[in-house]
């Protein structure tokens, strides 16, 4: 299948597994720093994937020691972060930068809007974006080097591209999140596993890849419509109310639960073998 | 008291104490495996004690070992999971479904809008239904040897009945609702627990039980214009921003600040007694 | 810079180091128990750090062991929850006891909508009251004497000024919150760390201002600009929808991203030499 | 099909045309004034045709002059509004008001909940329950000497089982609505028109049930796929975002638009015929 | 009563009918155009007659031939609207900017917030704040020579203290708040009646006033139990579905449903007297 | 500036006046029915004319008489209407279905999410999508001839690209929107005029361009941050609270306050010129 796919500039996109793709970010000799094109690329590659019908799952990693440093600061200090407010005022310079924040969150959103689930697997120094790319991902993972840090407060800024938004939807203890919000302090993998932010701590990042493999094997071994729903489900329930969810849920099965995936599922139980399921 | 109550066909109900009551599924040759008339007569039975004056806590258990292997499959495959589609066109089984599993979700749903508090004990084989119903509860607990799993995946549907809308809300580590979630693999009590998806685990289940007891007792003891508008004050800002939910307390506390029971639960303070509360 | 605050009745502000203000309850002959002139007090109190240029973060203690034993019930029952219903119709008396409350829920909130973040640190008893504020500062951490409780169902209400609507946000385990609610139970140190309620424990209450501090220096040398910021936009988050989070974000960093402290950090940075920001 | 019923006691329900039913309050000598029986049977009623294969829309009228004088004031102060707090204290007084109060709203909430559209013509004096009923109907149509009034501050009371949720959302002008909630002042068939709050005026009660019945007939004549979706999602959208609204819509039709409604309909027009549908 | 309240300096303050205060803008020389001190004083007078006893509505108009002019913009132009930006970074500018319009917002929204109902009357020219306050205030009605005009855009700013966020919510064609939003051109009484923005108009601004007072009159006369309750039910449903409106309600009604004022109330249509109604 | 655009195959896109655009849907000889490259030529044109800085308001009419007949029902019957479900299961269907809809309602969402005010002027046939299109408009003005259709139900299918999400927010009468999405009637101008679905009625369609081009000048002719940031804030304010809706504007407002259009404005409002603003 990888030869149905253009190759991609910034990213190594792979297919380790039947139905599991694996993204990761190809620029090792800048920590994989992101700058702008790069986040353009990534949002084309994960909505193409959203839609695949052959990639049931995804782990995403970053090529090289580190996950990401974050930003490409020397990029966006020539970029977004300089707006140069001096040729024109303060307005129109606003909505400028809204018009660009929105374009970048909008690339990150495409993980979390991705119709398949996403493991990333935080390794090594995974600063600032990696934490908006994390908190968008289903599930996050790491290896026991990994150095997390919100850093964009370091750099005089609220984190704008997902962290804000989505950190305290992930991990419980909105203590931690402010903290660790409001401090740039790095936080290792014990502590991240201990307030739920990975899933699990693995000895390195390859032991951490294997483990992320086999998380998305066992989703794709699974029915495509039950696992996409649930990702669907999960997603519009942590942003509604119960009875929202519940309502909303009862309408997607109507449609869903007519799969013949259903019956397919249940005679593979009863006959102990591995069920196949149609492409999605 | 129990002689008030009519007796129920699927489950044992019973009152091990004062203002306490005690739900048992009682299909213990069939792992518990719930069929339609029996959530429909957990529903009967829930309704019914929410109003009670009698009953000021619960606790809900399986007979036997298992609290409950879950959806009875073979009844399903036969009803709910069998929509005929070949008959009618989809859109009318769609209709079908979903008032199907609207009545469905809101049997599970009267765990959530029953009046008092109700604490689940999950002992051995907790699978699918098992999650929905302990997720609709108020607190949970579990024996050692609970083996627990968000089982629907397996059999190629997204689970309906509330484990979507209700796991995300009681657990805060996000990104591990969504593992077991979309691989539907077992996980035991000490993850359970890990994880905050149980209050605390007890050695056997009879250990289970006398914690139960423990906790349910505490609550009936306090007063119950107390406890049960906590219970639901807790259920709406759960739904609801700070500040709808600081308002909603307000009105609510208006009328519940003027029981005599804070007078009582005052003066048994001072005389080192412990109160008594009028029924609710 | 204290000279510049008026001083307080019932409270010691203080400034232990450079952009970090100290509040300490003072009312160590009963507890710190709270009447309603001190809620008063500690409104106003807290609205005037919000915008002083002077103070970037915030520390909140209590004199002496306790950090407040919470509600000083003796002089509740002579006013709030003495509503004296024999003389008016109830209603009359709701319209009554819901602005006493809408009021003092707004002495609390105080903490919450203050623009700078605040540490609390709970140490000896810190019941009722104290889980109000609590929860309505950013970051809590204790000693490891702390026995902390949701008192209020033990004299016969629902918590009422905060508690309800917070504790399920700031806590992910929601049956843990619902057991401590409506049990009354008391909780201590290392539970509230494992629950992750308290960011970290210390040995004493001496530690705790320590190590309190700390977090609090290191959020008052990052940009003001950046903190204050954070600080709103996981407020706003928390309580609406992803998507609605990060359109406020996009449009509140508008203007922000232009302040002249991104460019002040990154030189810091690049020279490595600690930022010094304009006050804000 | 009118067999298949059960006789009502408070009501007659009929069948006029092929798939359009016509509830008739059966109270005139009361002019159809209300006491508890009534609003439980209409519940019933309403609930039954909800999913009655047979029934694709519904008029709703009173039998005589008077589609309803409202609440039976008489009954209702032994009931309802005679709460007796004497004998018990005002929390426990609320907590058996509340219960009451939303039973009562659930049963006007059946005909928002209808599957099917429902039309009410008002008639004569229609006043307190009648704009409750009307406001929770999908169609408005009245009669030249209908005399409309949201009569509940007049005895004492914030109208409680629908006007205050629904009104400001049938009609635009909320000043309006603010103004005949508050002075309780009779509007009549012309300002209702004005405002909106009715589709359109007839000369008498009998050219209103004739005019009712032609728009019930017309949407009797649609694919009740099409219809019962429209309902559907007009009811969502006006409680939901435009965001939300969009997403639920696409999440519903993904299973209507598989309909084969759909071909008929285009055949039949291509064919110059009415098309038919199955039952629904 | 008028002697028991301060006197005010941009506000004449009167009691024309017993239960009922008129509040007057008084700057007719400068056509009541409003400049910081005014709205931090009308503030102050909403707010005490939010909770006075002896008061059950309130008229509000403009001293002279206009309501208002709206901001004094010569006044703001050296405040509010000339932020200095020259002198510090955007971004601490912008702080400083939404703290002033957020304490402006506040006292706009006293009008909402005022738990008596509020009959605006526009006379005059009606510009810009004139449409912020009457789009909080409950009812409007205006004189024939009403000249209206949502001005904002004219002077290169959007609405900020209420007009965009509540104009929509008071009319319900939203093409035509959106055209005068956008254009800023003056619409008439005519007009205003049409599209619902006034209840009625008068031939002059004494005939309005007349008129206002007897809405007003009306409204004084009923239970102010009910009457009260009613305006928060509808600004409550206003901005919630309408399952929370219901909800809210029920709450709201089981400490209101237990004022004597429904017996006085009832007696009083008996016995054919007008009831009157303890202070509240 | 024309010649800055490329060229559209299915619109005409002209700039009749300095700063607005005119979109005209060119396909004459089949009533402009849309198929499905239309709307996604459409969406590409109007987000481009949303950050275009020549562009400041938009007016969106109809080659020939007819505004638009919908959806051209042959092209959909083979496409979209024709999911072929007999190839595959209903869920898989479902799922290409939602990404249509979704897709097609993004394309719809533009003229919403659109910077720029756009004034839709319905002229003769205005069926179906038409109404979709005005919905998401911003001010509505329509010919004498204009005969509109909410047409959906007429093919078995609940309008599913922004009509039911979208004509009850515009329209305040919802149960006149109820009664045109469930009967498909054809209604006129006068009564588009009367409930307020459009602004304003012209003799013919040359009329009726002049009038929306006077709209769109009088827009066109104020400050653009004042302009765009007043339909940002209503259609925020329109899917928010008014509390959300003031926060909102507040942060919005503390960029755009800064801008130089409002000195600009008041001074050639002193000295009685027409001012002149930076593009945007």
């Amino acid at each position: 299948m990888a030869t149905e796919l253009p190759s991609y500039e910034h990213f190594n996109v792979t297919f380790p597994q039947e139905y599991v793709a694996h993204i990761e970010t190809n620029r090792p000799k800048k920590m994989n720093a992101y700058f702008e094109p790069m986040w353009l690329e990534l949002r084309k590659i994960v909505d193409t994937l959203s839609t695949h019908p052959s990639v049931r799952s995804i782990i995403f990693t970053g090529s090289g020691p580190a996950f990401t440093a974050g930003l490409d600061v020397k990029a966006a200090s020539q970029g977004l972060l300089s707006p140069d407010g001096s040729k024109t005022d303060p307005a129109r310079t606003a909505f400028q930068l809204r018009r660009h924040v929105a374009d970048f969150q909008d690339c990150v959103s495409a993980l979390e809007r991705c119709e398949k689930p996403i493991i990333i697997i935080l390794h090594g120094i995974s600063y600032g974006l990696a934490i908006d790319l994390a908190s968008a991902a289903d599930v996050r993972i790491c290896s026991a080097d990994a150095k997390m840090c919100v850093k964009e407060v370091d750099i005089g800024l609220a984190a704008d591209v997902g962290t804000l938004s989505r950190l305290g939807k992930v991990v419980g203890a909105f203590g931690w999140v402010k903290e660790v919000c409001m401090t740039a302090r790095v936080f290792g993998a014990e502590e991240a596993a201990k307030v739920g932010f990975v899933n699990r701590v693995f000895a390195d990042k390859e032991a951490a890849i294997k483990g992320g493999l086999e998380v998305a094997g066992l989703m794709a071994k699974k029915s495509p419509v039950a696992v996409q729903g649930t990702k669907e489900l999960l997603n519009w329930s942590r942003d509604h109310n119960v009875q929202d969810g519940l309502r909303y849920t009862g309408v997607w099965n109507s449609a869903a639960l007519q799969t013949s995936d259903i019956q397919r599922a249940l005679l593979s139980g009863l006959e102990k073998r591995t069920p196949t399921f149609e492409k999605l």
